[in-house]
């Protein structure tokens, strides 16, 4: 019998689930706080996987999903959004060293990725675009059944990437990346300078409005939300045309909150994405799809990933 | 023994050569003009084949360098920009059927970098990222030592990304792609619309300016003619930026007529490279090299898929 304890490391919650051969399902799962200001997160986690771990301790690999750039061959953390203990963290090396079981890990979004091609809205394709659009925008690549990961395994940072170079300032503070026009921070970003050039909106430019509030607005009706999004989708759809003239797959599946807005968003998406593409044939048999395994993306990703490299 | 034709098919140009076990040279090679706007450009390419077919006839495999999209998969050539008479062309079915030989092709820009990773500046890594910078930009990019294809052969056109949404009107009728401001055709659009609107220069309206021409006015003082490389060289740095952040290689190869102009070009190349990288461990052992097989990059790419595939 072959058992994965996967962990999904995240800003609020860490997660950690055993799964034992092919069944779909966990055996055992649980959850905590990730209460990343308070110190030894680490330590926390290590409570949690003993909490999680088998009675017999057979344990044959681990699996982690972890926010922020990481690489994946030296299993190092190189710093989180939220976890700020956490830099050039050893995380592999000190799981290792705690459960003597190999371990291995990777950035939430290819584990995302990773899981929709072995068990989500992804199974069966060999070529693989996945995006995660919410407060970022993220992504996972699969080239011939592998996950794209680079020479340090800071590939496939798909949301950073130029553009409309004179554009407004991404998160990471260079202008024009796609994430500074599709993420939710960046039409939250356009509606507050509108409003604060005075345009007119049901939104007030005293409250910071969310994603959400602007998607309500839309939905009301309201021009400058609808707009938002209409400008998020239009260069959403510039950058899956570069990225189908680049990787040229047979499948683009959306996840994160931000991709759940429908027609608000995919609208304005399908007009550019048909646009901005060079030659009709890399549209022809595009599957184009929604994520599929929603929260439990990064256990599955992270037990898929430890399950590759067992079998490898 | 171990025999392989390759073919390198150009607009001016049709090559071929045979390669016989490791031995780096070609054992027998010859050219002929393509005379693309004469018909039967195939049958002159058969005959081509014959002249240098070792007297025994023992060929283990065809492979062949063609310019346009080309479906590695099916062999089939969708169109090329000069040899007007191939558009859907069964090439390699047709080459198998008249010598009885597995016959692989792909793209000129995809068998130069993979030529380059197996032979020339890039061997020995994993990862790589070549560029081609001449009448266009085309690239060539190998993952974990294979060549970077996708599903309909189509991957790696990495001159067709936009990188200013807004910007000039590229070769393919998009606007901003990376080849609208790096490539020779836009470095000469560049001089071209500023003379018109009356810029000073010492290159004049009237004339066809040449990416070279424009090159050695610069070399001679010429303001305009420094500006239009010094803008080619920036985008060209956003778009390398844009490849670090989605590849992650450890080597970047510049071949191309135009990726010969030096410092004119690189060093607003350098400058721009720096300033995008959101990260600078994507600049950690990263190489920059020149390609170094030159002409022969389409024979040499030819054989190193041939090759491959015969290992597969």
């Amino acid at each position: 019998m072959r058992t994965i304890i996967s962990l999904d490391i995240g800003g609020t919650q860490l997660r950690a689930a055993v799964y034992q051969d092919d069944k779909r399902e966990a055996v055992t799962q649980k959850r905590i706080k990730t209460n990343a200001n308070e110190p030894d997160t680490f330590g926390r986690l290590l409570k949690l996987i003993e909490d999680v771990m088998p009675r017999d301790g057979k344990v044959d690999a681990i699996g982690a999903s972890c926010p922020g750039p990481v690489d994946p061959k030296t299993g190092v953390i190189m710093f989180t959004p939220n976890i700020k203990e956490w830099r050039d963290f050893p995380f592999a090396a000190k799981l290792m060293k705690s459960f003597g079981v190999p371990t291995y890990v990777d950035n939430d979004a290819n584990l995302a990725g990773l899981a929709e091609w072995k068990f989500g809205a992804a199974r069966g394709h060999h070529n693989v675009l996945y995006f995660t659009v919410s407060t970022g925008v993220g992504g996972g690549v699969i080239i011939n059944d592998r996950l794209l990961q680079g020479t340090h395994g800071l590939a496939a940072e798909l949301g950073h990437t130029t553009v409309q170079a004179d554009g407004p300032v991404c998160g990471c503070g260079q202008r024009g990346h796609l994430e500074s026009f599709s993420s939710g921070t960046g039409i939250e970003r356009f509606v507050a300078d509108q409003l604060k050039a005075g345009r007119e909106s049901t939104l007030r430019a005293e409250k910071k409005n969310s994603a959400r509030d602007i998607s309500e607005a839309a939905s009301q009706g309201d021009a400058l939300s609808i707009e938002a999004y209409q400008i998020a989708g239009k260069y959403l759809g510039i950058g899956v045309a570069n990225f189908l003239h680049i990787f040229n797959p047979s499948v683009v599946v959306f996840g994160g909150g931000v991709s759940q807005s429908g027609p608000l968003l995919f609208d304005a998406f399908d007009v550019s994405l048909k646009e901005h593409v060079i030659h009709p044939r890399y549209l022809e048999g595009l599957v184009i799809a929604r994520a599929e395994l929603g929260d439990d993306s990064g256990l599955l990703g992270a037990r898929a990933l430890a399950e590759l490299k067992l079998d490898a």
